[in-house]
């Protein structure tokens, strides 16, 4: 059976409730989530095997965060406890014109401050068949920078999958870094990257991109210098996003297997319940249709798509939706008509 | 005066927050509705007067539940108190493109196992003018089927005025019997009913009709086929409605009343706070406009439709809306502006 | 160092949530506002300096309003303390084609019954540059209108800027006289008008103008009329508001200098989280853009159109962006997207 | 059949949640409630008929109230619509040490402003055995004392037994009378009140007692004083209670019939939900009792002291305990055991 | 290692909050337990292995409930999905002098209709230790009696040792069995239960006991009578309860070991946050304290009184406490200091 | 007129609500304190005029932190923005035998970070009377430590009052030195300290004294220690609290002032709200008292007795109790009796 390990930072969120602002919140909502682990969520509500790896303090919050994967039935055998703190991040929701605000606490984390060497890759990936990690973890310090590439060293020795969200944040990377010093080295053992063509260029240490590229016929021409770079690299998809204003979205996506150029039909999301993960829900949602058997790349990249619209009706990091819930969506109906 | 009399079974209504999904929800909102006692609500507002008779259990929830009929002003002299539970149903609201989902907890409820002769119906309908039920009742058990006819015979014998709510739930339905096998003896005695024709063909055991039925001119003799097996039969109406998403309807209207095709303008409703009860409703302003004097029935039909609009506005399963409130939009206006 | 003193009541708003109506509130959230103060604190949140003036009883309510007014930095050094109750209002906040309904009760209000000489308006005023002052407060009650008076005359003597908001309430004006024979001999003072025409010649007891006045060219003769009776007049302006429901707003903006007339692009609002304290937030941002240096009219305007639109995003009564978030909006991004 | 008429003026309640200050609260908890009505209310459950007679404004909250007195089953029939507002209390619940802290925002109600003559007490009156008023209403203003005797006057002339509360409001009498020159000329119809010894003093215009009172022998003496200048009164009761603390809090009863004094055993309360409504529970319990039959003057104290204590344990104005859990605690069962 | 096998019924607890009464009740907080349950997550919390057989529903809130085992970390290998319904029960937390009130809905639950066969015990038990069911299973319908007398005689040949709570509850045992027709031929296979000494005598048909037993010396003999229709028992216990209040609890126990009697300091518990599944948090604390080695049956028996006694502060129906935490108490510290 | 400056760190403070365990959190009250914060508060709701000094990260919740100071009047014109976040602990409020939890995660914040130099001390102290600082501050960091002796000594200079909380918290001092190493440099400058005199003693590197030195008559002798390693010291003061429960503290206090012991009367506080910041309650009732004139030595520790009394009742870390409160305590009525 399929089985997929993904790997980064657990965080403890914690949210203004009804679009309110930091300065009016009386109270935060508190959830649990994270770029690699709202992935692996969407792949075991699909029906995979997925697992979790990740390193937690040993307190009351770290534990918490540790039953919020067993109670999504994500795996967490390999979870690591020690370290200081279990990474923050504070969210006000916008709404119409007003964007939503992070406020990222995750310096000195457990996860930050993984070292190479704790964790014995070998034993975790032992019986997986796919590795997924994102841009965030690389992003945080130059341990775990340093810690993901073992990991993605091992996986390929391997011979797993493995698959990538470049994930960009400006408001990380802040030790001494670029994305350009430490990425390279890291995303040409990837199978399948997600992210739109800039930031691959931009993590990859490539000049800038004209910004009309995707209405010329050199998108192809633009895909293939990534590949060059990343030998194994067999699929690079793009969600395609314009943002009507913060409660309206428009979706559609891209995929490129080295040879053709699939497009995924642009859908109408509004209102927005929450935007945060909706990359992560494409994600999990492409990760899954590629594991399909047989493969149909199309319906692969469908998937994502609707996978990315309806996390945005979810509260919360990751997507609760289940297959026939995206089926619904793929076979057109957008209704929302009450079943009874 | 004129008094209506309405018939069915009133539920503890369990819905999720915040459009939170089941597996989300810490807590249930808890409030009180069913389709024929929504009805009854909405004529109490219009200033009408209204009864609901149903069978509740001698408990603390039966207890809750005659409460907020009383807070409501509708009347509740001939309520039953027996059997072992009030049903139950647990909501789910969705938002954008994810539906609503909704699980029935209602067999065995002390409604479901009502049995004839528990109820003096020609006392209660003693002073009653009109009597509403709907296709939930015949769909909950034997029982309640062979109660509902009992009531209708007696309501026709009573010479009441009988308007129903076809109310297809294909959840329920389970005790081996379908719609074609119960429903016809009842539908026979209806001045009004309130239903798509589909449904209506569905439950007189008619043929499916051809689904661009309303784009040809053959809707009047589609009407006429189920006015024959009706012969009381006034008035036919349905409300037309059109799911952008569920955050977004479109709501029209069209009756016809043996002779004439009647039609309301199209209305749009974004966003939708809860869509559940539109429908009883729409069925509650069409009784208010079809007992208003003199008789307008245009007017019946908008005064439905814009009831049916103003109702997704609303948190719970009835209509909390004024008449003002309803001649505002009758009159053009909605703009929704603060009066102050 | 420029300095704006406002005047006015400051209310205990109660408000029922969730589009909840008055009927199902079981709670109402509580918070503090009032049209003057509302401007005071969009003043601050530029980086103003601004201070209240209003009176509050000296209890547990007046209190908590008071430490509202600090927590936001507004000036309170001079508010008096005194009189019987806090004026309330209540809120109910429409949704779609439901409009929003307010509930006041604010007779016999500390602020209400405040008399002439009970501020020393010398030295309230003194260090101070501009003055605002709104219709609400010479609707309260004679008293108040004689004590607004009061306050205008001294800042006229002392030549600070006056600036006027007509904010027209028709459930006010309960005391007898009608804005004609109150507003006129206020408004004669003002430098700075906000209202729409209709409004300003209803208050200045001029005949009621032809409804299609926008759209021909006679706009500027319009305002010519007002100026010539307000020789003071400096800026009139307007919010131009289509309220294509309660939850979808397109706003837009005018101003007429005395010689041009500015029109801001219009811009839409969906979903609207708040509307009250939306034409507030347009007077907050007109001033401040009336005061930055140098002056630029047509930033000045659109400044306040962004703020108003920004302000129905914004739950209670008041402003809560900041100048970044507007400078957003007026660089042209309404993508609302997430800050990270 | 027995049907009690109360009398008196019915609030909205704010009240701070989790005991937090009035400074703190972010909502308030709406109820609506008042003396006579909680009386009412008490009697109902009991399975009493009992009506309230009041005036609320013809507004959204007035009718919210209205809604209030359906749920619970108190007649509503001769409720008066008219006047200005709606009168409000606020309530910050104290716990331990700190004491519980209303806030009175009453004046200028609609029952405040009640006239003589504007509620027909014949036909009020009519088929009703007794009458119950309380001394809060004479408090509210002339046109409120002088309304209530104008009832009172009519229910002795009608043979209806009348019962009093004192209830001494010291925020209330704020219209230039004290309970001195208004309460004896109406106390001398009551046939029953209750109240302790130093308030009836108060009210009657007696000296004040000696403080130690009730530990000598001259209760008796003390009381038939009373007895003397209320030539109908049958029965003079008290709640005796020992605050320990906000949260804790001994209650027993004293009972004199003009021969003998009763004493019902002290109950211990603690922790004190809410104590407001805890006298109008006590009079409730008495009422039921002394209308039993046949008349047990002994149980209807131990019935209105068990009544009090439970109300300690309940939310809101007033008491939702049934007839059975009273019997328990009178059974001597106080062990609060789950029943399950 | 040691496994423990618990089975039962878990169900969708619905309570009031704030000592809210039903009727009050604008939602329900919504968690799942059940007394079997909460045994096996006191076991997982003390860092046994646990795991729960169980019956559920095939929809959200059969899943919802699966959810909530895998968060506690409890076994759900073996867990059946099916039939119609999960079982409910609403519940009133009572305070002070007034009782909790707990209606149950679960009848025709998914386990009411388990049938013997559908659960292979044979391979379930493979590897445990340890098998616990309680009183209340048998009491659901003649299947789930059935059902658990199957899985008792399974466990008995497979030579686990095999715990009962007996856990009388009056408002099952609905389907014309009483205990003493089905209890003792399932109770004569345990080794140790759990209850007092009447509802063991009950259970097995015995004469009703001498009230004053426990102040007697025949506590011994009376023991050894139910020592004698259970040839394996080796421990009998039960909680020493007595409740001042629903607020306040002093908590005992006593354990027999056929030899000797034990007896465990009684304790102070108030305030009491929820009583429910107090005696379940009784049952895991000796569980946990038989398997702990070397043997100490005092620490055994004061292990099971304090975790009771901590379960009465936790919210929801099983205890969230660590052994540490136990251990504090164990050593005599009850002082609640804040760790900081 | 006296002005008080305090300093230390300002927190954002999460805490759960309902006595729910960390784990149950779906959400977190928030708030800000902080010891020193605390006495601050305190002050000015006694009339006082106090400052806080401390820094704070420029973002939302530095923000926010700034805007509960400002609301609560307390003077921040010396504030320092910078660094990288605000500190934050997690509460859980424990409740009878079970212990409040504290996770502090307030490593790296801007105050941890804080340098010498920073803040000109001549500037902020110019014009106050009386410096307060804690344990807390040096237990941060070698930063921290370093500038609070800064200040220390400045104010020294200035001929400042200087007072101390002791404050031991075990779970900081994580930075390598002991408080002995820090805290007799800093405490020799003290003329008021609040703590137990083991605290006082472990501070001082002084020998453990003997747990039954205050049954002894040898008090005075263990304070002239104290005194004489700190030459400015004037009063040494501690609350004596015996906690019987989590919900249930018995409060005591005792002052020396190198001559004489005071003892207040220990006074019952149950059930305890919130017990945080009691202790800063306690300290800031004490230096309120000692600043009142005439000086009363007893009236001062019976001031800080009942104002900690009453900190028992409020939720958040700081006392909103107002001097009245206080005084009616002081005059023995402690009966918590509604004032209406």
């Amino acid at each position: 059976m399929k089985k997929v390990i993904t790997f980064g930072e657990i965080l403890l969120r914690l949210s203004t409730e009804r679009h309110l602002r930091f300065s009016q919140a009386e109270s935060f909502k508190a959830t649990y989530g994270g770029g690699e682990f709202n992935v692996a969520v969407s792949l075991v509500n699909y029906g995979m095997n997925a697992e979790y790896v990740t390193k937690i303090p040993n307190n009351e919050l770290g534990i918490s965060a540790l039953k919020e994967m067993r109670k999504l039935n994500v795996g967490c055998e390999h979870v690591l406890f020690g370290g200081d703190r279990l990474g923050i991040y504070f969210l006000e929701t916008g709404t119409s014109t007003r964007a939503s605000n992070v406020i990222y606490d995750r310096e000195n984390s457990s996860m930050a401050n993984l070292h190479t060497g704790e964790i014995d890759w070998k034993e975790v990936l032992t019986g997986a068949t796919w590795f997924h990690w994102s841009g965030i973890t690389p992003a945080l310090s130059q341990n775990a920078a340093d810690a993901c590439l073992e990991a993605i060293k091992v996986a390929h020795e391997m011979g797993l999958t493995i698959s990538t969200d470049l994930n960009y944040r400006a408001k990380l990377w802040n030790y001494g870094k670029e994305p350009k010093d430490i990425m390279p080295a890291m995303l040409k053992y990837s199978h399948v990257i997600l992210g739109d063509i800039d930031t691959a260029y931009f993590m990859l240490g490539l000049d800038k991109v004209d910004p009309d590229y995707s209405k010329g016929d050199n998108l192809t021409a633009l895909y293939d210098t990534i590949f060059k770079l990343c030998p194994d690299m067999k699929y690079a998809a793009t969600t395609l996003r314009y943002s009507v204003s913060a409660s309206h979205q428009r979706i559609g996506g891209v995929m490129y297997d080295g040879t053709t150029i699939f497009n995924a039909a642009v859908q109408e999301v509004t209102p927005v319940v929450d935007r945060v993960g909706s990359g992560d829900a494409f994600m999990g949602g492409l990760i899954y249709g590629l594991n399909e058997e047989p493969l149909d790349k199309q319906r692969a990249l469908n998937f994502a798509v609707a996978a990315c619209c309806l996390k945005h009706t979810i509260s919360g990091d990751y997507n609760l939706v289940t297959k026939p819930e995206i089926e619904k969506l793929l076979s057109g109906d957008f209704s929302g008509k009450v079943s009874r």
